[in-house]
């Protein structure tokens, strides 16, 4: 499928009107303090169902013909897609079957529920996510939700973006730099395509896990690159393996760079956010402030915007990175 | 001192303008779905020093005479006021000693700290924090800054109530009923008055922890009744004797009444706030939540804003929340 172009974020912000949260662009003293320059924070973590995924999933579950319809839609996801899907599911009366790993946070597996969707698990170590999917929609005119390489995703997810446009221009300042939490690369291609229309100026960079960094690798490298395998990170949201094939192909063209950040100093950003931004930040939704915080930027007299991406994180997890 | 008029409100917010954050009003779809109608969550939180306290410290602190402004400023404080003293000093370049309670949680007494202010400890059981401010000042032009029954900072507490106001306004809707977390009363008297002028359809409802419900008692009693000695709760920003002789004044006039939490309501509204609002919400702050979680109000097809008034909660006690 064709990469999605600005007017689809755009026809996207209006789809999503009415549903999805206009969510914050915060700022925090200490923070900027801290940075040495403006460090704007969009909190996605406010958003409906706790991440930005509802933005593309609502965008594409919307776009379903109306023959389709009946028959549902399905999808693998470690979590915030899935909630995503169910949630816009639900409002638009729609089936949802979701294929979750069985180690997922119960957070993510138990909201999904709620949301009314029914969960597939499988075994991360031995299935193929994929293949179930294959197999439960075979025969059917069940729609696929791709968690990020579709045109319709990535669409929905730049709404975000539109939206730091339009919030920083209320602020009345121009944005320098623009830091996006990258898993598959949906969110960051739909932010760079919104600000490569509103804030030509701005240069985006994603922000991975240290060892999940496939795309920093890739943007490197001109061409995708895989991570290698038997690594592991408590960031769960972005664990994609490699960068996706449309996302990619946006994201060689808009972006200056990647980042990476450590589990230990997502940790930090985490306590961060709970001791002085009073915000529940899950870990992969916590590495845009942990690279703020970890100097791997220039953030000094620079204004800077960051994805709070998600906050769907089990008690217990909180709880023990509180501690340490 | 005579009480404050909704004037003294308006000119606080010209005087916090670029000072204080105007934190967002913000709204969840699961928190509108459980109350059967619309709850607009005023996220103090957000605000500078991590509550509402910094609107009246700073309101206070910039209005100190030019000839007092050298022997600095001296309060007393369970911590959230001691934070904003301390901060609103910093900003303004003036010396501050704060009187805390030996058992204040660790980050009010850290925080404190960490804005340059002086911290003088004192026995809740044993010694009168009173005395301990008058042998401070004793001698001195240095100017005590009450944590709530002064005109100046019911005044800067309005402004939070304006700012309300206004974005109901941006919503487009009618405010039925507004919430507010009530220690000493001085930020429901602030609020009220701005609603009184902006919104006064709107009835005020104080919430307070119970065996803290003073103000809800003097209320109905149409005077000032103190608590029972010897109570305890988690609610420790709110556990004032009895109602501020100023705040009282105003509040008999404009609230409708007083309501009450149990502390495990407002240990479910701590998870709710974690769970599903993605925020950091300490127990004095988490009873409006409480409240409607817990049906003290009839919410149903109504407009109910409540405040978040703070989110300073140490982390063991947190998790120790989350765990229940």
């Amino acid at each position: 499928m064709a990469p999605p172009v600005f007017a689809d974020v755009q026809a996207a912000a209006e789809r999503l009107s009415g549903q999805a949260i206009r969510t914050p662009l915060l700022e925090n003293v200490q923070l900027n303090e801290l940075c040495g320059g403006r460090v704007l924070i969009k909190a996605e973590t406010l958003q409906r169902t706790g991440s930005f995924k509802f933005r593309g999933a609502f965008n594409l579950l919307s776009q379903i013909p109306e023959g389709q319809k009946a028959a549902g839609v399905v999808t693998c996801s470690s979590g915030n897609h899935a909630q995503g899907v169910a949630s816009a599911a639900a409002i638009l009366g729609l089936k949802a079957i979701v294929v979750m790993p069985e180690d997922a946070p119960r957070i993510k597996i138990e909201n999904t529920k709620g949301y009314g969707a029914e969960v597939v698990f499988f075994d991360r170590n031995r299935e193929s996510r994929e293949e179930i999917v294959a197999s439960i929609s075979a025969g059917t005119q069940m729609t696929f939700a791709p968690p990020y390489d579709h045109p319709h995703t990535i669409a929905g997810q730049g709404t975000c973006g539109l939206e730091i446009a339009q919030q920083v221009r209320e602020l009345g300042v121009s944005l320098d730099n623009m830091l996006v939490c990258c898993g598959g690369g949906g969110l960051t291609a739909g932010v760079a395509l919104a600000l490569s229309e509103k804030s030509p100026g701005t240069k985006v960079y994603t922000v991975e896990p240290s060892g999940f960094d496939d795309t920093a690798r890739s943007l490197a490298a001109r061409q995708r690159v895989s991570n290698e395998p038997g690594q592991s990170s408590i960031c769960d949201a972005i664990l994609t393996p490699t960068p996706g094939e449309i996302t990619f192909e946006i994201n060689r063209q808009l972006l200056t760079g990647g980042l990476s950040v450590t589990d230990s100093e997502v940790r930090n950003a985490m306590r961060f956010a709970f001791n002085t931004l009073k915000m529940v930040v899950e870990p992969g939704g916590a590495v845009t402030l942990a690279a703020v915080l970890s100097g791997r930027i220039d953030t000094k007299d620079r204004v800077t915007a960051i994805t709070l991406s998600g906050g769907n994180v089990d008690p217990a997890v909180f709880s023990s990175v509180l501690k340490a």
